[in-house]
Formats: C-alpha cells, structure tokens, sequence
C-alpha cells in the first residue's frame, strides 16, 4: 500500500491544500464579525472556536468538487467558510458537558473550559446564523434559484435529518450494543451528511454543471464521508492525545460503538480502503478536473492525524 | 385609555388572529419533521417545542405587514414559520440550565425538563437548520433573488449582532446595575430583531412593495418590538405564574435590570404608551391595509399575558 505522501505529485497536492488553507483562514477571519464589536466576549469566543484551528477538511471537498464545475475561488472560499462555520458550531456545542464532555480540542480548551457553557451555547447558535447569512450574500451563483438552492442543501444537512439527528442517534447509541448497520446509519447523518454538502456546493458555485456529473460526485461524497469516520475511528483507537489534538480513546472509554470496537483495527482498514476504491471509482469519467478529489480521497484515507 | 377588547373592530380583529393562529399551527406542524422519522425522539422534542403554544406574536406581526404589500397566505406562512421556529429555537436554549434554568415554559415542563439538557440542545439547533431549510424552498418571493435576501435578513436577526448577540449581553448584565441605554441597547437585539424581521419578511412576501413603505415598516417594527418587552417586563412584575405559563418575578428575583427595576411600574407603562403612538405614527400613510398593523401594536401594549 503506497502512501499519500509517496505517490506522484504529492508535494504539488501539499501546496494546493495549504493554499487552500490560507485562503479559508481569510475567508473564515473576514465572515466572522470581529472581536471589538459589541457583544465582544462572544465575537472573541466564536473567533477562538473557528479560527486557526483544524485540517478544513470540508473546505478542501468544496473547492475541489469546484474544479469539476469550474467555480471560481472567491465563491468557493465563501461557500466553503459557511460549511466549516456550520461544522465549527457543531464541535463548539458537542463539547458541552451535556454532550461529550469534552476539555480539548485541536490543542486548545473547548470554548466551554476557556469561555463559560452559556457563551460556548450562544457561540453554537450564533455559528450556525453566519453559516446561512454568508451563504444567502448575493453572488455565490449565477443565478440566486441556484444559491437558494445551496441554502437548501446546507440547512438539510445540518438539520434533524443530517447532522443533528446524526448526534441524537449518537447519544441514544452511548453505552448500547450498536449493530454495524446501525452505526453506518449514525455516521451517514452525523459526519456524512455535511461532507456530502461540502461536496454539492462546491460543485453548485460553478457554471459547468450537469446531472450525471453531479450523481457521480454524490456517489464520490457518500464513499469519501463514510472512509472519514472509519478512518477517524482507526485513529482515535491508535493514536495519542497529543497526536490527536483532542481526547483520544474516548469513544470506547464511553462505551461507544465503533468501526474498530465492532470490526477489529485490520477489518476497519480494510473498509477505509474498499471505501477509498469507491470513491476514486466514482470519479471515472470525470477526467483531469476530478485530480483533487481523488486526491482528497488519498489524504482522507492515509492520513495520519 | 381604552383598551383592545373595547375598540370598534376588537371582533374582528380576534378573529383575525384565531385564523393567523390555525394557519401556523398547520404550517408549522407541516415545517417540522414528523414525529415517528428517526431520530424520533428529536422529532418528537422538536414538535413538542413548537406546536400548541405560544401567541406567535412574530407570524402575526408577518401576516400584518405582507396586507402592505399584498401577500398571499401561503407564502406568508412559510416565512412566518422560519421566523416561529427561530424564536422557538431561542427559548429552549435559553431556558436550559447553563441560562436561565427555566422548568416551566407556555404552561408545560421545559424541553430539557421533559426530555434531557443533550437532546434539547440538539433540538434547539435542529429548530435553527428547519428554519433555513423552510426559508430557501423555492417560491417565497416573485425573484429569487428577494427570497435570498429574506435568508440572510433572518440570518442577520437571529445571529451574534441579533438575538444572539442580545442573549449575550442579557448574561452579561445579571447582577449588574444596568443604564437604561443599555436595557435598551440589549432589547434591541435579544427581542427586536426578530420582531423586526417578522415585519420585514411578511413585507417581502408580497409584489406592491416600495422604499418609503419599508421605511415606515422599519419604524414600526422597531418601536413595537421595544413596547414587546417594555410590557413583558410590566407583566412579568405583575403577573402570576398561572397567568403568564411561565415562571413569574424571576428575572427581579435574578437580579436582572427591567423596565419596572429601573422606570417604576407606572413610567414603564406610559413608555410602553409612547411606544404604541410611535408604532401607530409610523403607519401614517400606508392607509387601510395596515389597519392588523395598527391594531397588532394595540395587542401588544395593552395585552394582559
């Protein structure tokens, strides 16, 4: 099994990704309203809970499904900060003591440990506001029945029937006997849901769009998001927390089912690449513009952290 | 002074409230996830939440300001619901422990009373996504266009420099002496700016629409939504808990500034009577179809719950 790192053109990959990077910083830094304007504690909560923080997995979905679609960077940097606003919510308030109670995250305390639980509930809420203000922002398509449409797509994925209602199964799977079926039905709402939006608006901001090309890449998005939570999984039950970021080894300490608890570490591997082969098979026919998906679907897969 | 129930059209006007009334249940109850789709129990807190409760004083303030601009109901009670499910959202946040720790809310036991803290959280930001989600579905406004503004002009109200932001500054100040420039500063935000998007939204709904008439609305909506809580505050310092279905006196009790802690009972009811003039002035020149306005402005002065 070769690695990401090994493989032609991996340091041309590196580069496009910390570009990629650089350019949500910006976007993220300039959605946020910023830290002096009242109410100020929460403006510098939301900013501590979004910015400098994370691989921005989302965003990298968004602006490579754009390749397929032609967008332009500015409509995807804009597109793909509402994603990672909605994401950055949804960590904010799953750290919460009435969730995972969790101290850490990406190095740092959870903004309830740094800030206090009411402003880590109002930074959440608030979050989850600028998502769909920056993505109804006239411009992000060429004609605004698209962009409502984007709209759409992000609040059903971030709602009862997506993400939300992935983290109710969560809770209700804690400490229960989990079947695989059943654990596949979580991730599909709690991490697979946005992944999959990430994907449709990045492709959505661009001109060249069309039916079959937008199946494929909801074929690509399903497969990506399900080897990212095996995968996830795989490392949280390896990994240290120093590596992690965040506290590892808590899921099995909860009695969470997981791919690991239920397939063994071997198994879950081997998922992650069957998956993996699904979704750079789902990208056949899409030709060159398609690079960094398959790419996306690489690092997702092979990384290390 | 007269009151609501004595005024020529008091009838009339009732029943113009009991029809806006039924339609949102529907609405809403349509808007919302059914209650047996998993996860089922987040439907269900979902439903709970927002169905059979409340004087949806928000859609009324909708449905009165699309008569300005010739709305058809139908689309009066979408936008309507987006806004009920904002505001419906905000209070089961607000009324969970890390808050205002509220058991009792439209005469029932709170959502993280009757359910868990894990699941009204979830439900709250569950109630957020519906909102948008209902919102960009396709036929709110003539030009698509005009509906993507009504997102982010949602967006905006509900967000850090909106409701949010005003729940924020109400943590801020409990136990604090406050000025009234800041009471009014945090209502502004914590309680007008739906109220103010509500009018704003119902406007946008229909095709007669001009900048003059939005101005007017503007003013309206802004002093109506100060005269809300104005006399929220009078009747919570007056009111029972069986009167009003939720607990009474607490924010006194909680050492937070009111328009009664700081005015007096009696200048509080004669700002909030500066208010309705205000409110009413500001129709000057819409005519005959502001009259719900009108009359809306005399509800919310002169209500007794």
């Amino acid at each position: 099994m070769t690695t990401a790192t090994t493989e032609p053109g991996a340091a041309d990959f590196r580069a496009w990704m910390g570009e990629v990077q650089a350019r949500m910083e910006a976007a993220l830094a300039r959605a946020l309203p910023p830290a002096h304007v009242a109410p100020a504690r929460l403006h510098e909560a939301m900013r501590y809970a979004v910015l400098e923080g994370g691989k921005r997995v989302r965003p990298l979905l968004a602006f490579a499904a754009g390749e397929v679609s032609g967008a332009p960077a500015e409509r995807l940097a804009r597109a793909a900060a509402a994603i990672e606003l909605i994401h950055a919510y949804s960590l904010v308030h799953d750290d919460m003591p009435c969730m995972d109670d969790d101290v850490l995250r990406r190095g740092k305390p959870t903004v309830h440990v740094e800030y206090d639980e009411a402003t880590a509930l109002l930074v959440g809420d608030a979050l989850q506001s600028a998502a769909f203000q920056i993505l109804a922002e006239p411009g992000l398509a060429d004609d605004p029945a698209v962009q409502l449409d984007m709209v759409r797509t992000l609040a059903a994925a971030a709602g009862s029937r997506g993400m939300a209602g992935g983290q109710q199964l969560d809770l209700q799977a804690t400490g229960r006997e989990l079947e695989l079926a059943e654990l596949e039905f979580m991730h599909i709402h709690k991490t697979g849901a946005l992944i999959r939006a990430a994907v449709a608006l990045g492709y959505a901001c661009g001109p060249t769009r069309g039916a079959a090309d937008r199946e494929r890449l909801e074929r690509y998005a399903a497969a990506v998001g399900l080897a990212f939570q095996v995968v996830d999984d795989i490392l949280d039950h390896e990994a240290s927390t120093a590596t992690l970021g965040k506290t590892a080894g808590k899921d099995a300490e909860q009695g969470k089912a997981t791919y690991v608890t239920l397939l063994g570490a071997a198994r879950a591997r081997s998922l992650a690449e069957e998956l993996r082969a699904q979704a750079r098979g789902a990208l056949e026919g899409l030709g060159a513009p398609a690079r960094r998906l398959a790419e996306l679907a690489d690092y997702i897969v092979l990384r290390k952290f």
